[in-house]
């Protein structure tokens, strides 16, 4: 609904309105000296609530978490000294794909216009370095005038949600207050827009590149699940016998557990079972799939002549693009042409262990390849699952996840510290889904306080914390340049953090050091757990889970 | 010294080199998988040391509590994912005026070269996005190759250092470890330069001026404490016999003790005792002033009739300016020609509170009126006293500092969280002097895990944390907005903290409620504590220090 009553309606409230009608319930933020008369806006606001978080940098994960669940993400913060702090959330968020609106309240027009030198300003009467900095992490920006508001605001959330990327709005304190006549429509989600002979032109292309395919194959990456394309992929390839591999950002798409699902795909660095797949395709169509290089490991062969590639609002064949034409129209026409397949595949099945298989093994460490298969078992459909980079990349790339699972993950960025607050933020859109969080040790020091933050919100996450003395990733690539890494990080107390932000009984705490405890702990995990659970697994600093000795060693090939 | 043998040096040693001859030795940072062969490099390097932060944000205030200490500061981070955390910190040292190099480590020159499509990038082929954020923070950037590595080392340590202000360095992962020929000198620090018709100019000017003041004053700013002003300010008021105010970030220049100070201005928002002192001179003679307004209540009246403005690189007279000329030969200039005064001035004696007047008044909550006073009392000639922004602020204005104290406070810049990192990084530069922290609640919670750093570095620093239940400066203003400000914290037991970090016996912990509580807790305060330890202040969350209402009114006026 839109704030206000009769013909006018204030600023503030405007935007509120527009963000209410594509489905924002919750604004994450930190207030700040310019933000309290906004910030009071949104208290007053029916239909949005508030949710404090302990840093902007927090509240930006958050967001992102909590858009991943309900489509769209807020963070409102302060005009520089709070913003700044949210960059590297901003910067997760382009590139992962993920539509967050980024609100900063700015001193007044008539500072910004007199080019004051004011607080949290460079002091050199230049008040617009931010919205440059902003320009390198969002996909449209505006700062609002009364009298360019309900256009600049309509035209910024429309490039947010078609593009599925982050956007910049700036507004000076004044103007949040300040009234506007009333828009006389609700804002409406665009639609995604196709040409219908762009479109003809790539179905033409299309099956002529189909016609004699043998071993076609899906990958897939995260704009998919962005555009709700879940149900089309599967239908695709149920209908067709396709195998599907995913990338890691691309997970969650695709039931884990569809006997047609054959792994995730990490280039050089996969299962041979699902390169054989990906890399042995004679057809392989790839939607929104990043063709990133890790360190040269996790590159996609762009080699044209065997992709079809689906891209937000364009499509490519043997490497002519066509366009615009939106991911789910070309879904479709590849759904009337594609063949069926015949031949088979290697399967991929990861082995599950069971906490009774655990059990057997005692006083034995806990060692990465028999931690990840014992956690796949934790996992439940429709749980958001929540995996740091680092080692709990590689982890999770060998688990199964099951059906209806929303990963958040920000492994194309890479951001260490994402995975409590993106919890959080989940939590927030979503309390009726259990939330399983993976963070190593080296992410929960750089975020834990919004352990805090869940704890005051009454959110039951199971929170496991990799703890192998450090960030293992960096070790592993120190090792290979022969020189030590030099950064093991302080030995927390994990399980006693709980009790400094919240009372006793709302928490519980397990520590794990052999299979056993494991063992004990995980036949424990209840389905609906009723308090914040959170398990410390001690795992050997030297062992390295699959796939992870081998990024290690082309990682540190540059440096050495 | 410069590392490498015969002829020749590794770029990264050659970094490592010119910043030793510059005084550093040590360099905050978070390692990521493209640092790993640099930061072997610092491991190796004999006279700098490895200092780990639990995110580059700490990082980086730590780097700015070191350079406010040590004289530069480094902080060494990686590409993309972790240079973009540090933007809030970088922002504070441009605006605080703070020498810290932020060294970056990028993927290999090849990679950025091919403009492949890298992790930690926006993935758009365009390695430079942080390039240009960085431009908006610091006063050079530079990306070396082999063949440029020292002239451009040379060139933006030259102006890290003259200008006082951050700079940046992007090092290709591979040419950290190319070889380049052994520089046959070592880096000296600029000299400031001064043209002497100029200057002769600027005296003439300055002397026409001062010939009939009879109510001179000095207000001096955080430039001088920079460039280590100190002394010649000192024996400018003693010899002159002048009064001396200070802007809040120039703090510890001054001895506070002497009878010629006579407080902190602020503006309108200061005591009419220092307001007449400054706004009633005739000359005022202003050192390294920042003229900034903070919702227009700290900004100094910069009328040119009366005011003799003393910038880094330049002076000014009656609205002409003057330059090159430095700050040190201006006033040099200055001291030849000014005249005694005569006429006295209002004492502003702040009052102190001892232990015994608080252990008389029992079970009396703490008020600010009577908390910031007892502080004062247990500060010592040649502590590091570090402040955070909001009601620390305002206490700490109502405080005079001992002798020799070197303060920690960005109040321009006023991000919060600034207190516990940058106190680890002040620390690490000079493990012999005392640390007081004075942190809020909210800032506390923003970097906590920096305590961790502390007692891993086995710091004892007495920190005091005002716990008012939230962003009190945010409360204020949303209680004049009439609307509340709808953030409160979560109430953490910060006294078990310590514990979640380090063993017992590491640390100690006290909290106060009353005034009785706060008394025996600063009676027992030790000369030279042999642990961390960690004071929570119980105040009323209406309760606020001077100048605070007034403040947050003018504050809060546009946004209602």
């Amino acid at each position: 609904m839109v704030g206000g009553s009769g013909g006018s309606v204030t600023v503030g409230d405007l935007l509120l309105g527009r963000l209410h009608d594509l489905g924002v319930r919750h604004v994450f933020g930190v207030p700040g000296e310019f933000t309290m008369g906004f910030t009071g806006q949104v208290l007053a606001f029916d239909g949005i609530d508030w949710v404090g978080s302990s840093s902007e940098l927090n509240a930006c994960f958050s967001a992102d978490g909590y858009a991943r669940v309900a489509g769209l993400g807020v963070i409102v913060s302060q005009f520089g000294a709070g913003e700044l702090s949210s960059m590297n959330a901003m910067a997760t968020a382009i590139v992962e794909s993920v539509p967050i609106v980024s609100i900063v309240i700015a001193p007044s027009t008539e500072v910004l216009r007199e080019h004051a030198q004011i607080r949290h300003s460079l002091v050199d009467s230049f008040p617009d370095h931010w919205v440059q900095v902003a320009r390198q992490v969002t996909v449209a920006q505006t700062s609002l005038t009364p009298e360019c508001a309900l256009r600049e605001i309509d035209r910024v959330l429309a490039e947010c949600w078609s593009q599925q990327r982050p956007v910049y709005i700036r507004i000076p304190a004044d103007v949040a207050r300040t009234s506007v006549p009333q828009p006389s429509r609700r804002l409406t989600r665009p639609e995604p827009i196709s040409n219908s002979a762009q479109l003809d032109a790539f179905a033409v292309a299309a099956q002529r590149r189909l016609t004699d395919a043998e071993r076609p194959a899906l990958l897939v990456g995260n704009i998919p699940i962005r555009l709700g394309l879940g149900p089309a992929v599967a239908a695709f390839a149920a209908e067709h016998n396709w195998p599907v591999a995913t990338q890691a950002p691309g997970r969650g798409l695709f039931d884990e557990s569809d006997s047609r699902f054959v792994g995730v795909y990490s280039g050089s660095g996969s299962r041979d079972s699902i390169r054989e797949v990906v890399e042995g395709a004679d057809v392989l169509v790839c939607m929104g799939v990043t063709f990133f290089a890790w360190n040269g490991l996790f590159a996609v062969d762009r080699d044209p002549d065997r992709i079809i590639n689906l891209e937000r609002d364009s499509a490519e064949v043997a490497g002519t693009r066509f366009g615009p034409i939106s991911m789910v129209a070309a879904l479709g026409q590849l759904h009337e042409i594609a063949p069926r397949r015949a031949s088979g595949w290697p399967s991929g099945e990861a082995p599950l262990i069971k906490p009774s298989d655990l059990a057997r093994a005692g006083s034995r460490p806990i060692s990465h390849e028999r931690l990840w298969p014992a956690l796949q078992g934790v996992l439940r459909p429709g749980d958001i699952l929540a995996g740091e980079v680092g080692t709990s990349f590689f982890g999770l790339a060998t688990m199964r996840l099951p059906a209806g699972v929303t990963v958040l993950m920000a492994p194309t960025w890479g951001a260490v510290g994402y995975v409590i607050p993106a919890s959080f933020g989940a939590g927030v859109a979503m309390s009726e889904r259990r939330v399983v969080s993976i963070s190593g040790d080296g992410g929960l020091q750089m975020s834990s306080q919004e352990i805090s933050r869940m704890l005051t919100f009454g959110q039951h996450p199971i929170i496991f914390v990799i703890n192998n003395r450090g960030y293992a990733s960096e070790r592993a690539i120190g090792k290979e340049v022969g020189r030590g890494y030099g950064e093991e990080i302080p030995d927390w107390r994990y399980g006693d953090l709980p009790a400094v932000f919240a009372a006793e009984g709302t928490f519980a705490v397990h520590a794990a050091r052999t299979e056993a405890e494991l063992a004990d702990i995980l036949a424990g995990i209840e389905e609906r757990p009723n308090r914040l659970t959170l398990v410390e697994v001690m795992v050997d600093p030297t062992d390295l889970p699959e796939g992870m000795p081998q990024w290690s060693r082309k990682a540190a090939a540059p440096q050495t």
